[in-house]
Order: C-alpha cells, then sequence, then structure tokens
C-alpha cells in the first residue's frame, strides 16, 4: 500500500523530505490507543450504516491481530509507513483485504490523531498522579518519623527561626498536591472526543459521537469540529504541570543538596542513590538530585518549545501540530523517572540529627526575643529595633545572644527580667508556633493527618477511575 | 521612620542598591489590598489578646486614612519608602502615633506581601472574566449574525471544505472557555491564605487564621507555613492562562490579518481598528491584531521570565519572589487592552460574503465526491484514489472538477452516473456535515445555544461570586 | 570493569536510578571525538614523564580498535557503561590489559567530557555552514532565475509598493548570512581546550596543554581550570544560533504558505515537496513548510531548556550539566533536515508570473503618486494628505486609483497634469528605487553580485579550514 | 497636527485602539537617536536634490530646538503623538511651519525607527561593555588581593580539591569576558544602516546611503531594504548577550550567598550590601545577590518573548515588532543596576580565611593520596580503587584521612610508604597543580596578569571608540 492520499500526485516525495515528514519514529507509541479509536470507529460506522455488522467484525478482529502482532514485536513497519495511523491501516488492509479501506470513511487524521494522543495523555495523568502519590507518600513517611525533630529553619538562606524536618518534608508534599491537581485538570482538558470531526468541518455520516465518546472513555464531546482539530491545550496543560512539578523537585534537590553539603551535613544519601568521581576517590555526589534539578529545565524547554509552536499557527489544522508529541513523551519519560527515583531517595534518606542540634544557635531566637518585649508591652516595631541593638552588641563582643548579661540588656530596654532566660528554649519556641500550618507540635500533628487524608483520598479516586 | 529592619545594622545601604533592591515602583500597586490585609490583621491581633479594642479602632481608622490619601493623591512617597508595606506602615505611624508599631505584631512581609499578592490574584481573574466573556460575547453575535454564511475552510491554509462564517466564529468561542477555565482555576490557587505564616515558621501569637480568611475572603487557610511564604505556584498559573489566552488571540489575529488581506478579502476592518503609513497613503493596516499577535510573545516571556526564576529558588523566602508582580501586573494590562480592543473589533468588523463566495470553488467538494462512490459502495480508501485521479484530470486539463465530463468519470470508476451533479451543490455539502459539531444548520444551532446558554451561565456565576 | 567511581561505595546503584543517571544513550554519539581526545592525552602523558611511549603506544593501538569496532557495529555496551567514557576505557582494558588503567591519570571526565563536546560542536558548525551555503546557493539561483519579474511586496501583509521575485528571494539570503556569522561565532567560543583542568583545579601532573589544544585543533587553552570544567556558553551559543536559524526558515515557510495558497497562488510547490490528505483527495499540502514552521517553536525551547538548567548551577561541575547534550543533538538533527528540505524545496519551486502579474494593481503606486506631487513641489506630508483623498474618493467610487479622472485629482490639488499617467507605469515605479539595496535592476545586480561573491568567499574559508 | 497617515480614513481611531497602538509611552526614550537620524535624512535629501540647503538649515535647527526641548523638559507630549517619530515631526512643524513637512520625503517610519532603534543598540552595548569592565575589575582586585588565600574547592557542592580565592575569583571573571565578546558582535550587527530603505522597496529618491552611515557612524549599509525594515536580529543579539550575563552573575550570586551562609561562613557582605527583616531582627539578608539572581529569570524571559514573537511574523514590516524595544530596555536597566551593585558588593567583601581554613580537610586530597600511587607505578584506575578504600576505613571508624595508620594503608597497598604524609600538605596540593589553568601560584599568576592585559586592552579600544 502506498501512502494514504498519494491518489493525485504525479511525483514521488523526495526521500529527505520523506524522512522529514515521517511521524512514525515517535507516533508508533500512539499505537494502542490508534486501535482502540479505529475499533470505536467501525462500531461507530456500523450505527451510521456504513458498515455492516459483519464487516465491521472482520475489521475489528483484524486491528486486534494489528495490536496483537505489535505487542509480540512481530509487526515489521514499510519504508512507506509515514505515522502510525498508516502503519496501522496498511497492516490491517494486509490482513482484511478490502474492507479495510472502508474504515476510514468519513474520518481524516486530523481527528484521529487528535483522538489518540488525548487517550494517550488520559491515561499519562493517571500515572502521573501514581507517581506523584508515591513521592508525597514518601514525605509523609519522612515527615512522620521524625515530627518533631529540630532543625534551623531558614529563610534567605539565613538562619531564620527553628523548625523540624516533619515540618519541612511536608513543606514539599503541598506543592506536589498542587501538582496533581493541575495533572486532573490537563486530563479533563483532554477528555474531550474530537473524532467526528472529520478533517475540519465534521464527518459527513451519521456517526453517533456520544456513543463514541462512552466507548473511548471521554466525558465530553467536542461542540466544534474546527476547534477539535485544531485544539492543543490540553498538550500545553499537560507540559506546564509537568513544568510545574520539575520546577517543586528542582526545589526539594536544591535544599537536598545544600542539606547534604559538608558544611550542611543535615543528611546522608544512601549509597544507592550517589555517585562517585572518576578522579577524586573521596567523592560521594548527589548526581540524582542535580540531574533532577536539571532536568527541570528540560521541562521547562519542553513547554517554551510548544507555545512558541502553538502561537504561530494560522488555521485549523496545520501540520506544525505534529511536533506536539515529542515534548510530551520526554516530559512523560523523565518524570517516569526522576518522580521514582526522588521517592526512594527520600525514603533511605539519612538524617543526621547531631548536626542538625549543632546548627540551633541562639540568633534563631531574636524574634521570640522581641515577641518577648512585646509581651511586656512593647509595642512590636520598637522590640525589633532594641533586639536589633542587642544582637549588634553581641556580634561586637563576638559573643552569643544568650551571652548578653542582663545589665546590658537592661541599657537597651528597662523590660527585660530575670525571665528573658526562657526564652532560650528551643522546645518553647518551637511550641510558640501554634497557629494552623505552624510548626508546633499541635499544628503539625494536624497537618500530617490532612496530608494523610488527603493522600488517601486521592488514591481512592485514583482506584475508582 | 527608617527601614522596617535597620535595628541591628552599622553603615546606610548604598544608594544604588537602596534603587535595585526597592520595590514600591510596582507594588504600590498593591496598596488597596495591603491596607485590607492590615485591617484583618489588626481585628486577628484583637482576637489574639494582642491588641486592646480601642487600639485596633485607632489602626484601622488611620489605614483606612492612608487608603483614602492615597485614593486621592495626596499621599507623598518618602525616599525611605522600600516597598508598599513600609510606605504604609510609615504613613499609618505618622498619623497615629507609636500604637502603629504594634500592627506588625506576629506578621512577617513574607506573609503579608504574599496575602497582597494573592488579593490582587483573585481580583484581577474576575477582571478576566470578564473580558474574556466580552470578547465571547462579540464572537457569539458575530456567529449568529451570519451563522449559515458559507466560506471556504481551510487545513494547512488550502482549500479543504467548505464551512460557514458562524461555525468559525464559534470556533474561536470554545478556546476562550477553556481561558476562562484556566483563571478559574489559577484564582482557586490563589484563595489560600498565607497570613499567619509569619516569616516562615508560623505566628507566635495565637491569631485565629480561620477568621482571616473569612474576613479577606479567602476559601482557604494555607497548611504549612513553610510552603505558605514559598508558593508562587498562583503566579505561575495566572501567567500560564495569561499566554494560553495570548495565544488564542494571536491565532484568531493571524486569521482575521489573513481575511483581510487583499488576496483574500473576506473581512474588512473598520476604520477605527485600522491604521495608516506614514509614507504610503493606500495603506489601511491591520495594526491592532499585528500588535495581539505580537504581544503573545511577551505573554509567554512573561510565562518564562517567572518559572525561570522560580526553578532556582532553594528556600523558603528568598529576595528572587521580589520578581513575581511585574510580569503578571504586565501581562494583566496587556490582556486589558488586547481583549476588549479585540472584542471591539470583531463587533465592528466588515464581511464580504462575495468575496467568499467567489472562493467556494468546486475542489473543496472533492471529498463530498468520494463519499458518493462510497454510498455507492466503493471502499472509501479505494474511492480516495479514484477522486485523486479525477483531480489529477481536471489540473492536467486546468479546469474545474465540474468540468470533467461523466465519460472521463466513468473510464476512472463505472458508479459514476448523472447523479454526480447533484454532488456540487455547496448547501447540500454544508447539510452533509450534520454530525454533533459539524458546519450543517442543526448542529451550528445547537452549538450556538451551547454557547449563549455556556456564557449566560458564567455570567450569572460572575455576578453571583 | 565496574563503575570508573566505585571503590568507596558499600551498596550498589540502584537500578532504577542507574538508568536515571546513564548518558550513554546519548552520548555514544561522541565516542570519536572521546577516543580522539584520549589518544591527545595518551601522548600528554608521554610528555608529562606519565606513561613511557611503548605504554602510549599500546594505548592509542587499543583505542584505534575500539574506535573500529564502534564503527563496524562490533562493540557491544555492557550493563554497566554508564557514560561513552566508561564504556571505552572499558573496552580498551580489555584490549590492552592493566596498561589502560593508566590512561585516565591526571584526568577527570570532568575536562574529559567537556573536551569531546566541544570538539563535537566544532564539527557541528562546519556542517551548519554547509547546509545554510546550500540553502543560500538556491536562494541566489533562484533569484537570478527571476530577478526582474514584478510582484506585490506587502507591509502588515497588505499591497504595499511593487517589488521583484530576486530582491524577495535575497531578502532571505541575508539573514542566513547572520546566522553562519552566529554559528562561527559559537565555533570560536568552543575552541578553547579545557582538557587538563582535570576535575575543577587543574591536572597535578606536567601536561603540556598547549601541545593537547594543537593536537586537537583548538585555537586556545583555557585560562581557568574552574571556568574550564563549567562553562557551557559554547552551548548555549550553539542553541541560539540554532534558534535564530529556525527563526530565519519559519519566516521563509510562512510567506511561501502564503505564496503556495489558492488565494495568493504565486508559487506552486513542487510534488516532491507537498503531500495529500488521508480525507480530501484534492489537497496538495505545504507540510515540509509547515512543518519547518513548527520546528522552530522546538529549537526556541531547546536553547529555552538550556538556559534555566545553566541559569540555577551554584558550582564547577555538577551534574546538572548532563543535560546540555541532548538539546544539542536535537538541533543539529533538526536543522540537518530541515535545511537541505528547505533549498531542495526553493530549487523545485514553480513560480506563476502571472498570478502576481494579477495582482499589481494602481494602489501599489499611491507612494508613487504622492512623491509626484512633492516632485512638483507640495512637501511630502501634505502630499500624503492629498494622495489620502484620492484613495478615499476611489474606495467611495468603487474604482481603481487609475480610473480617477484628472479634473477630480485637479479639485484635489492643482498641481496635478497629464503628465500624472505616467506614474502609473510599474517598470517605472521599479526603476525608481535605485537607491543601494532597493528593488530597481542596478542595485538589484550589485545586490545578487555581493550575495554570491559573499558565498563563494565563505565556501572557500571553509574549504580551506 | 493629526497622525502621520490620517488622510485616507473616514472615522477616527477608537481610543482603547490608540493606547493599544501607542508607543510613545517607550520609545519616547529614542528621542536623541530620531532626532540625530532626521538631521542626517535632511542633509541625505539635500544630497538628492529634494531639500535647499537653506530648507535642510531651518529644518536641522528646528530639530536641535526639539532635543533641547526635549532635554529640558519643556516638550509636552500632545493626545495624537502616538510615537517619538511623530510627536518630534509635529513639534519640528509647529516651530518651522511648512517645511518641516518636507523632512519625511523618501522616508518610512519602517527604516526611520529601525535606525533610531538600531543607534541606541549600539550605545547600549558600549555601557554594557562598561559595567562588564567594572565588574571585571572588582574580580580582579579581589583575586590579586587574595590570591593564594587556600579554600575548599567544590564540585556537585562537594567537596573536590584545594583551591584559591584567587582561582575562584577569575573565573568569574572570563565569563564576563565571554558576555563583552557578544555584546560586541551584537553591536556589530546593529551597525548596519536601514535608512533608505523607506518602507520596504528603497526610496525613491538619490540620496547616498553611504553618506548617511558615515554620518550616523554605522559601518555598513543594509543591502537589501525588505530586509532592512525587517531584520530585528541585533535586538535578539541584544537580549541574548544580556541573558547570558544574566546566568553568570545569577552563578556567581547563588556561590556567594552559599559562602555568606552561616554554614559555610566564607564570606560577609557588607552592610551597605545586605538588608535586614521586618520580623526577624538577627536577619542579615544577601538581597542584592538573590534579587540578582532572580531577575535573571527575567532576562531569559525577555529573550523568550522576543523570540516567539518574531517567529510568528510573515513579512517585511508588521506592527508585531512595535514589541522590539521593551524587552530591550527592561535588559538595559536591570543589568545597568545589577552590574555596578555587583561590583560595589565584590569590592566592599569581607572574606574569612579561617572559616575557609577550618573546611580544609583531608578528604580534599584524597587525590593526590591516589596520584601519589600513580608516581609508585600503580595504574590511575587501581589507585583510584585503592584510596576509595582508604575512604571507606576511615569513614567506617570515623576519623579523617589522615588518621589511618601506615600499617592499615599498606594492608590496603604495600606502595604506601612513610613518605605519604608529605602528601597532606595543603600547600604542596595547590603546587601540585601547576599546568596552565591551574591553582598553583605560578598558573594563577600568569592568569592574573593575563586577566588584567586583556581589561586593559578593551578599556583602551572602548576609549579609542
Amino acid at each position: 500500500m502506498s501512502k494514504l492520499w498519494g491518489g493525485r500526485f504525479a511525483k514521488k516525495t523526495d526521500s529527505l523530505v520523506h524522512q522529514f515528514n515521517a511521524s512514525i519514529g515517535f507516533d508508533v507509541r500512539l499505537v494502542d490507543e490508534d486501535i482502540t479509536g479505529s475499533i470505536a470507529w467501525a462500531q461507530g460506522l456500523v450505527g451510521a450504516g456504513v458498515l455492516m455488522a459483519a464487516e465491521a467484525e472482520t475489521i475489528i478482529a483484524g486491528l486486534e491481530r494489528v495490536r496483537a502482532e505489535f505487542a509480540d514485536g512481530s509487526f515489521t513497519l514499510a519504508a512507506d509507513d509515514e505515522d502510525v495511523h498508516t502503519a496501522v491501516e496498511r497492516r490491517l488492509t494486509e490482513i482484511v483485504g478490502a474492507v479495510g479501506g472502508k474504515l476510514h470513511t468519513g474520518r481524516s487524521r486530523n481527528d484521529q490523531v487528535a483522538t489518540d494522543f488525548r487517550l494517550w495523555v488520559m491515561q499519562a495523568c493517571d500515572e502521573m498522579q501514581a507517581w506523584l502519590g508515591d513521592l508525597q507518600g514518601a514525605l509523609i513517611a519522612s515527615a512522620e518519623a521524625n515530627l518533631h525533630l529540630p532543625m534551623p529553619g531558614y529563610t534567605h538562606l539565613q538562619h531564620a527561626q527553628p523548625i523540624t524536618w516533619g515540618h519541612w518534608a511536608l513543606s514539599h508534599f503541598w506543592p506536589l498536591a498542587r501538582d496533581r491537581k493541575r495533572f486532573m485538570q490537563a486530563q479533563a482538558g483532554a477528555s474531550v472526543l474530537p473524532l467526528g470531526a472529520a478533517a475540519l468541518a465534521g464527518t459527513a455520516f451519521p456517526v453517533d459521537r456520544a456513543f463514541l465518546a462512552e466507548a473511548l472513555g471521554f466525558t465530553a464531546v467536542s461542540p466544534n469540529s474546527l476547534d477539535a482539530v485544531s485544539d492543543r491545550d490540553f498538550a500545553a496543560d499537560f507540559l506546564y504541570a509537568a513544568a510545574m512539578t520539575g520546577l517543586h523537585l528542582s526545589r526539594l534537590s536544591e535544599q537536598l543538596i545544600l542539606f547534604s553539603s559538608r558544611e550542611f551535613g543535615f543528611v546522608r544519601l544512601d549509597d544507592g542513590y550517589s555517585t562517585g568521581s572518576s578522579l577524586m576517590p573521596q567523592k560521594k555526589n548527589p548526581d540524582t538530585l542535580e540531574l533532577t534539578r536539571g532536568k527541570s529545565g528540560r521541562l521547562i524547554g519542553n513547554l517554551m518549545g510548544l507555545l512558541a509552536t502553538l502561537k504561530g499557527l494560522p488555521s485549523t489544522y496545520d501540520k506544525d501540530l505534529q511536533e506536539d508529541k515529542e515534548p510530551l513523551f520526554d516530559a512523560f519519560d523523565t518524570l517516569g523517572l526522576a518522580l521514582p527515583v526522588m521517592a526512594g531517595l527520600i525514603r533511605t534518606l539519612h538524617l543526621r540529627p547531631e548536626r542538625m542540634a549543632a546548627q540551633l544557635e541562639p540568633s534563631l531566637l531574636a524574634t521570640d526575643l522581641a515577641d518577648y518585649l512585646v509581651k511586656k508591652g512593647m509595642p512590636f516595631r520598637q522590640a525589633h529595633g532594641a533586639i536589633g541593638q542587642v544582637v549588634q552588641l553581641a556580634e561586637e563582643k563576638g559573643v552569643d545572644l544568650t551571652a548578653v548579661s542582663l545589665t546590658e540588656l537592661q541599657e537597651i530596654s528597662k523590660l527585660f527580667g530575670e525571665d528573658v532566660t526562657a526564652v532560650f528554649d528551643m522546645t518553647n519556641a518551637l511550641a510558640n508556633r501554634a497557629a494552623v500550618g505552624g510548626t508546633a507540635p499541635s499544628p503539625l500533628k494536624t497537618q500530617l493527618q490532612k496530608a494523610k487524608n488527603q493522600l488517601g483520598k486521592q488514591e481512592n479516586i485514583g482506584a475508582l477511575r
């Protein structure tokens, strides 16, 4: 069989051109979706009176055989198979004969490829949910195991206030929850049936599109055939969700790279998640974290590439749209490794509480010192200034805040009393942040439970779908 | 009043550094949100027993006066006002005296700025809904006025099949509906209260965050204080929604630019939406459409910039985050002009049915000719090939498809009969695309009604909010 | 042989982690460069007294055998070959025994991979020159064959002034000349030797880096070892040059897509460069042009991805840098097809002068009409206004500019005389644009010669290198 | 005076449209370039016989008065001044009367704005050179003052090998040298005269374009008028150079942020370059560094935006091109603050050698230990493995490498002898990296001198220009 469109052409396509135009190198990945879509279409053609039931049965059996040949590797691509649709129809016709040529009635590759690709995205979003949930579970486990373990909290990478490991670990749970929402939205966007739009104006045969949608698991039917063959918003939505996920993984990676440096030393990566140097025998490098951080750039690049391509389109279906698949496949494969690897890394991470404790120094409590004055009646703004002076004094003397004497403190404010020493108790300081979302034991327990509930619920939803 | 944080510093900030760090040049735009947030915080501090009711009243009255001064232009920025928060607190303290210094108790600029910015985004999403709805309304009106007006439909910018103006206009309605959904999602993401997270670890005062959320119109309270000061997903969501909107406007612009060229000539822009040339007196340029198309690139750039910035962040709050606002303000302003201008342009657009009709030539019906053979029993794939030969024959003879004689047709297939002439009726051809979403009168009417219903429903939702 | 760095590790790398970290899937493409670099390094180690000449000979012979095995496909990757460097050294050691273990003395993968990659980029830039030159040649040929063929010129996609095909074709020559310059600059940036920088601090053995540079064809030696292992500017330069090339191809494609539409009809693509529709038998689609336009987005995405990755790097060598190669390989492969395909398409393009002539209507000469008044003494600004009135009058009457009578013209300005008819001569109009770079015959001939000279010179430079 | 193109229009531009189209809000920044360009054009028109010398004198005097009015702030924009060109010509005509209307003869805003913008870019590149040179000077000074100060060197943010501060500081000099090269290339790309291209086809008056180029300081004349009004490569080149500069600043910032953390503590920022917290009195935040890092994202976004806009253009001049200026102005202003601020920060940076020394621990010399075995005859690959075992042994015992006894070492390799203690001398270790570009004193001095020479040479070139 020649190309699907060769009838009117006097000359053969130039061979470089064929190589340039061919998408079979990557869209072969849609073979299952293509066959599934074609089976539904065959059934639809029966309903429309185009195919007889027996013809449809022959075609469907043929398609299932093509599927099996693909699955067991016995399918051989021909030189002329420019895309997966051509390859499947070519093989189908070899198997079932001329009746195979009836399958494409009332359909165009424009609506066919959009259907296949949407089916793939719908499935890919499910897998993303599972991978994200897996990492969320690892973070919950790490948080739970060390919920109240104190460590310094940072803003601007400077010591800010004491927090706990559990609080920190959960702070990376919630961004992933937002990522899951974005993939759900991408999935909802994909779940609109284009099949039946034909080339652009709608199919000329009375195929029941609602039936097709139900048969294929779509939740809606595209209301406008021009839009149906042209819309790739769902692909951009997927890439955007992937870029945001990558960004969250990059931030988590960055923090763990810092924490595993000799200077911080808060964590030690398991050997299974580190690598060495070809030159320096002592090195234990957080390569997986760095790669994850680096691949975040690639995910952004995939999104930008598609947006730039889509922006330049003039009409309904233009061949530019063939560029829509590779970035999604790449994003899917990238996260399909990065997420499980990160989950394993978190699960095997060794914490070093003694190194965290060594960094729990008094300046982390300067705010608590200001709050002490506030509780004695001083307006906060003034208290902030007063403690600023205390800090400066301690720095000039080269000592910790705790080493500033009460006399010296009282020279700065008469409100300081003997009870000021109680401020420098880390446990107290943590317990003070007791409002919802804070680092005190009580809100932390609530937060952990909320995270568990949400994860459980999402998993159940996933299971039901 | 000096800077909010000057206490511990021995030296003044270098003046270039001050200029570099200052955000007052753009965040002054958040003045209303800042004051609204501070009023809620003052009330929260009363609940927490930090402020007495009378103190809060004084502060709130002072804040309202600051708001009024901003509104009437009597507020004067001081050299030291590095950001809107500093400016407001500075002026508040000038008005109410030392009690003003109590307002910042238990709060940090980290949660304060996140609160202000989220309030702004929530509001901005409402305005986007209105602007998008306005353009959707213009498209509906244009579709309704010319619902069944035939015109050529294009794929690959080549003549494909006949469609109608109404079908075409509505094909630009649905992408905007998806944009509205994305802005709703961005709004939902923004509607999570960070206030009470303080610098990062949670406020040390028993402020009721649920009360704050309700007072400020947030639908949820951030469950993790570290995430609360760090999360800018909502800003990225907004920019992504804006970039997608820009992309849809760009595609619409591109088509109208083509349609208003002399060669196509399907539409004529109203004089109010065209401009001329400084050199060439005859020119009537679609500048507004070209600018809209060009600004789509800018919106993509805004998204890219923020993603690259967010990707590189290591901790909870880092000053890099100050870069989050300008791209959103720019995207908002850009679409705040582009959308109303496009709506006006669509409303005043002059259609030229005679030019469309001139392009309704027989090759647009080649698919119908193949379908003719299919209906006579030929498998589609074979019919496609047969019509390919007909097309080639017509091209060789330099004539239209209609000029190929029945004898010649029958040499290609015996199935051709006298009734073939009925195929070349445009009205028939349009009426044949009768499946849901197609270009035939019946599905078009359904589609129009669906669009109207959806627009009405969204407007009502908007009105209720 | 195990990994190059396994000595200190207690546990094996997790298998997903191995898959995630491995670069052999793509960096195997650097096998030739890796072997070439290692041969030079072995020679350098002889000079440094680390290897005896006989040892080096053994190693070099072994490396050449590895190269041959790769070339003839007899090389088999092992499960543990995480990258091309490991694979080559593993195989080398299998061939030559323990002496192979001496090759990596004083070298790190950090400087090794940078050397390999730079060698690849230097070569890739040469191929880009050839591909770009080929397309430039096709444009010159097209311009020369139809140098003075008149066609309408457009601004804002509206008829502006008459130009010629030769002028138009050459307008796409010069952007490619700038692209070639950018690839030359990328090549110069790549041509700085990192080898000898070792991991980051410089090699501890007295290897002569100037010798290495000369042996490998680098024009300079990196002056700072930290920068040497960290610098990927040359990779960004390459991707930027590729993105700009893509952008120029996109603009050229866009114009040819327009020109090959039924409405314009200025050109017809050769059958070898068009494709058809699976549904619509009459379609002849400019797929190659659309794909080229679409792939321009992908090239921009590749650049953005690398920039985002590089932006987030903290130190000298971080594993994030492993993400540097795939976007360049992809950009190279993309342009390696797009450029030759476009050259072929231009060479086989059919022009349709009669369709161009049909669009050469009088409004294109409105500026000439204004110039007519200027030459009679009217200030241009006033003349522009006067012709504006003439245009409006013609539009109101629904006639061409030539159909406005002398009486009517004289009502607008007394300066109009009988000689105004000469203005409406297209040949005159073209001849009037006679300044350098203009569309008149004389500057066009000069331009064509300049283009030819430049192309010839660049080819010679290429040949000499 | 009304708009420059109003003659043929029946209706007024809609006011929102006017606001949308107007560029005066930002292109007013080109007023000097616009006037300079117009003066040259007036002189050119004299040469072409269009203006009499006296007319040109009047016009030029008028233009100089407009320039003065702008400079002293006495110029008032009118409601109708849609861009800087309109504003200048409007005011000129008010001053000189009708003769002002002759200035625009043979010129279009298309070539005019390209000329203005190129002049601006040429000048902006000069300023970039100065700012970059200033920062390079600061790095040289810092390097020279602490050329041999030992500090740990990192790869993967893990301790790798000892380096020196001078080596580190200079590693940030060379990327900036590459940035300067890129701005020189952008400048060369800008320095091609478009004036005389008119709207697109070339001016119809015999103006001497070589004279114009010389008068305005361009080094070449654009060879093709279509390309002249369309080409914005120079703008992309500028933005690319700016993005790369931002990327280098981001990496430098990231390292200094790390070095100024409590855990590293290698440097202390001067008070003038730090800021505090509104809540936490002890904080001293590296805000300027973080902002610089964050703004790097914005610079990438500016590039992305322009590339996406340019990619979508179909013809010669389209209004989309109006979007070319704002990103460049923004990039210029951003770097115009970030570069001087970074230079000041480097100049005032306090180093803390004792904190660096505290991190100079023996594992940094593991490679030297392997090299020790190599020098005793063991192949490197085997030596790497042996030292891996030593490292593992030390880790298991929880001791430093130096605490592994000779007996234990000899159990791993018989080649270890008493002289192994000499390996653990940091000074020796540094001195060993003596090849070109290494961290030993001798190549460091050479490198410093090379940097000084290059900086001096570039400054002189700058001075001569």
